[in-house]
């Protein structure tokens, strides 16, 4: 068994944004030489997802739309009585998920016709990283 | 190490239909030999999730029912405005998840006692695909 | 390849309550000798979760407040009409998420700074358990 462990890292522009990382993980898979085995792509920080949709930009705006329904931003949060004020950014985290888990076949992600790997940045404007570990031969 | 990949295709009756695959991600575990490992069951649409819980018709019409409450079938989606009608269906898959991750352990699915695998369609009456890949020796 | 599987058993005082179990799965890491690899974490019980955040009181507190604001524990849910009566916590457990896939470098779990792994329970007061696999050399 062979492993490869590579880190991506974002410093977004806007506090909540979604970014298309799919070919940087397939650049990855590649320099791994890891022709079969599963990829782990996990976000490191706790406000910050990693999840696998559409790359269609009306979607990802109705994403950011129904999260800021379903988790307000300005609720009043405990987390945010500690001088914080990203509660908001742990709860759509949560629901949009750490961690993605994607088969690797011939040395590729072997993902369906429209499965795009993102980024969901929920609290950015600074730096932060997401893991990437291939495993397997 | 192994590794060993079958896909199952589903094209369900109704738009919404949730299906038992359990049984088969078993056999599919027998088939590859595989003996002590990881198995990796992944919808490979958009609009479709796999997850593990309860084999009980009450539940399953409770998870309709909520999702229809969290993620309305008819907001004004953007979308939606690409042509497209199943937006919501985007969103419902986000929260029941694209993937499982389960031991294998003695050739089998290591599952507690009332876990069972679902393919959850949300944008179905056409064929789709699920993933599932075993890792392992 | 290796592969080294372990079970941690929860029993808890009150029915929704949450618990860092990140220095077991670090000792049971350890315990394995798998240096590098991947560690699957997942409650074996369909209303409990494992996810990853933060160890922040407060932060636990929006939690559990906020998952009953979407997913109401009276609402007229068909699977209470069968005697159970945690139709919420099948629910609760899937927004939470069943499982987290870690990477293992140097014999440990390979965390970002914040993170942190948590065992969600929704309907405690009796023994349950979380599997732990490790697979890697």
């Amino acid at each position: 068994m062979k492993s490869f462990t590579k880190h991506l890292w974002f410093e977004t522009e806007d506090r909540i944004q979604f970014i298309n990382i799919t070919q940087k993980v397939n650049q990855i898979i590649k320099e791994s030489g890891i022709k079969e085995g599963l990829v782990l792509v996990n976000a490191m920080h706790i406000t910050a997802s990693v999840y696998i949709n559409d790359a269609e930009s009306g979607l990802i705006n109705d994403y950011k739309k129904w999260l800021k329904k379903i988790v307000p931003l300005n609720e009043k949060y405990e987390h945010n009585m500690t001088g914080e004020d990203n509660a908001y950014a742990h709860l759509m985290r949560t629901i949009m998920g750490r961690e993605a888990v994607v088969a690797v076949t011939k040395n590729k992600l072997d993902l369906g016709p429209w499965e795009q790997i993102y980024y969901a940045e929920f609290d950015g404007q600074r730096r932060k990283r997401v893991m990437v570990k291939i495993i397997g031969e």
